[in-house]
């Protein structure tokens, strides 16, 4: 069983904040595996913190370390901060329409323990899928969306993922999720899309950059906020290519970029490695 | 001495196009010791072909070789073509304001002969680097613009360059040039500036970047056209950054790709390898 | 129906070849849609050419036109050459052990037709990876091998492969083949390992790169000859690491260049790009 | 004027360092602006931590600091630490032979301010270079080594070195340095050489890399110990090649990553970024 335990912290930067945490965590009986930390600015900045400590040797119980953390560090320093455990294993669901390169590629992961996961269902607008996420043993639920029936697509998307799917994937989801629905998962949805310099607006990107003539294409991961596309990026990556690609290559090579990418920040958002601060990310990677 | 010649074509695309053209130079008695070509597309596409030959059995003066090209071969498949030959080392003047990172770049390549070809004068908006310019032994020009002076100092430039100029390199030359200026040297003038995913347009990109959290930097080469930074991309290289880097770090990243990207672009159209059709570049590298 | 077809040539370099090729090709009716060529020295050097070409309007049938070409062009050049068709999709063999990520990489790659080839089978010398093979449909066959049983086993496995494979893989195979089952098939088996600079010999190579601490790991797809793992090179790959990487991530990591080095290489192969002169490779990708 | 102070330590990993340093500190008025910290194996591993801090508020001084730190928390810990301020700026020799290219890399970062140093000298076995460093203001000296003269040449860049030489990079210095010469500067000599996968051994390795058909190639940064090319390697890079890329033009790109690379670890180095730790390094970057 997995004993490790993961802290992060996000506070006004000032000094002793480090000094008190570890020595909090060191008085409680924590070994401390890991620290990263970030200040924004040493000047009124924003200061970030990763702690990763093995809990065996805890002389409290969880609740009683957390409420104890709160009254007796967090307060002081104004901490946002959040404790997760390796052992609770977070629950994924995944949304995806058509494509399935970026499903596949989390179910294998997932699937390799190379992401510490229960990926708990898949969810698509269309059937295609269903028999590929069988192969892996995941349950695949088909919501169609129409314009007219949005609402209550969403609302049955709501319903399947209940009260306890710690994250949502969209593994190229081509609808766009309403306010509502991303506001109840404030950077728990992580979404993949292509990327290029210059960027395109509008339909067939991948035809516009051919077109263009641009000898990279590549993608980013981010966490998806009310506007489209613009939440803050956990990760990009880019390919090389050349007047020899055609678009259908360039779509094909962008794909295997999406994949690795979006697999990437999944992973770190599952380890706790990212913390958020208005539309940046900390990654501790 | 250099006996290799280069021959670049653009045509539409037909059949018959690479046999009459290499059986052409075989029996006027070159070697041909390269080739190269790209169609666009196989059906009524364009294409393009670029030739290294070495011409020390050429049975036929330069002269006599290309109007009998012209007649035999090039105006059967309605040819755009240009030959050039690298004993004639293209002369290459520099214009760039006050930072000297591309610039320097060129300058020691060019000094090592990684880039064959005769730097001969650097054109600056600003004084500042005329000693570090002085030191390899390259004229250098000052050529003060203002609003008011724009079109006299596009006038002194123009002068400046003369007739025998081959290519001008924008170092980071913070002037948007007229035009008129750009129309005089079609696909000769090479820009390099930053790049991002996605683009930020307006004052002080990198600190954009920054505060965007993007994980990539990047810089694009390409031809300069009247659309400012929106002519045939050349070359496009990033590098990766993360929250640990401050707007300052990102932009001293960034000054270290525009020198290689903006080093290699100007190699390739030295060393005649880029073809230019509408808005897009064909690199044979 | 794809009517793409491929002609590659290796002969020593002298004046006309490509324009005799190209030629013989238009004159019967063929459409060159891509050509590339290489030559390792224009004094004396070998040289290499690939065109694809389509094949609705040849004047002759595929016998007469290559017993033609060999007559009228190949002869003249002491060319070797060989001429396929993407319409006659090529058969894989897959040989694997127990590690699944290269397999499945070329299993996915070839179910969504990004790899134009059946794959006809799956050997391993373990069981472990049947079931996961059953979900594509594809036929998998345990052939164990222990010291005493080695050439009984690559009998078996050569009659399975029987008369009508085109290309076998190794995805992470863990068993030498012989010299005898290698001549078989030359150029014409792919194996894929990991790299790393500098390379390190014996057992568990990760753990002897972690230790060394490297700062980049990678992987090499190769031809596999009789001497082990120094066969012509096809593609490498390498991923940057750091103290922060156990030795088990850099396996993970590892693990997931190797299918990304394997996948590229297999392709190349697949559409008939790579060309093998003594112990290089000519890649026209 | 830089207010930055670095404290670096390594000891034996067990619970409570990081709050023994930071409350040591924070109790003193240093203000922690960065913390970075790596257990080699959170049982019975080696612990490194690297702390970055502002001074102006210090209640002591420097000399009473270290010697409280020594006495208050390294003893107890077993700890081998170092404190350096960015306000001592680092002296750098560079030794170099005949190729200019690492060289004039540093010689410009240096002068730019990106490198954080003062090159105090060039030495050189060869006078060739002496012009070129003349232009950036930097002593230049000529001590020619032969096999019967090593000794008195080492004597003498000794001399030059004299006692207060930070860091002595060798920038493609063909040189051997003897063990008595490499023991006076332990992790204090950076040297770079080409680096490839897999490595080759003997004269003119890009050769022997161009005919094995490589396709990356690449250089690495490494502390030099006495046993040649084997000591803790802090940076390396690789390039892509082809078999377009002749043995010359692989040379040339690989001087540019080693330029690269080089300029990278002696950033590190002279930001007190790294660790060694038998024969590896931990790069806080």
């Amino acid at each position: 069983m997995d004993t490790t335990a993961r802290l992060l912290i996000t506070c006004p930067d000032r000094p002793g904040i480090v000094s008190a945490v570890t020595a909090f965590l060191y008085n409680h009986g924590a070994n401390i595996t890991a620290l990263d930390q970030h200040s924004s600015d040493p000047e009124g900045g924003t200061f970030f913190m990763r702690l990763e400590f093995q809990t065996p040797h805890l002389d409290v119980s969880r609740g009683v370390l957390e409420a104890t953390f709160q009254r007796a560090v967090a307060e002081r320093f104004e901490m946002q901060w959040r404790l997760s455990y390796a052992a609770d294993v977070k629950r994924v669901a995944i949304l995806v329409s058509r494509h399935d390169h970026a499903l596949l590629e989390l179910l294998w992961r997932a699937a390799r323990r190379e992401l510490p996961c229960e990926v708990t269902q898949v969810i698509s607008n269309h059937p295609d899928l269903g028999e590929a996420v069988g192969h892996f043993g995941v349950p695949f639920h088909h919501v169609p969306v129409t314009r007219e029936t949005k609402p209550e697509a969403e609302a049955r998307i709501l319903e399947l993922l209940g009260g306890d799917t710690d994250l949502v994937v969209l593994a190229r989801y081509m609808q766009i999720l309403s306010g509502d629905f991303v506001a109840r998962y404030p950077n728990r949805i992580i979404n993949i899309h292509h990327s290029f310099l210059p960027a395109f607006v509008g339909a067939d990107p991948y035809r516009q950059a051919f077109e263009r003539g641009v000898k990279l294409i590549g993608a980013t991961a981010h966490y998806v906020t009310e506007e489209l596309d613009q939440g803050p990026i956990i990760d990009q990556d880019v390919l090389r290519v050349s007047h020899r690609h055609s678009a259908a290559q360039m779509k094909e090579l962008g794909m295997n970029v999406e994949r690795l990418v979006l697999a990437r920040a999944v992973k770190w958002h599952l380890e706790d490695r990212i913390l958020v601060c208005g539309n940046r990310t900390v990654v501790f990677a």
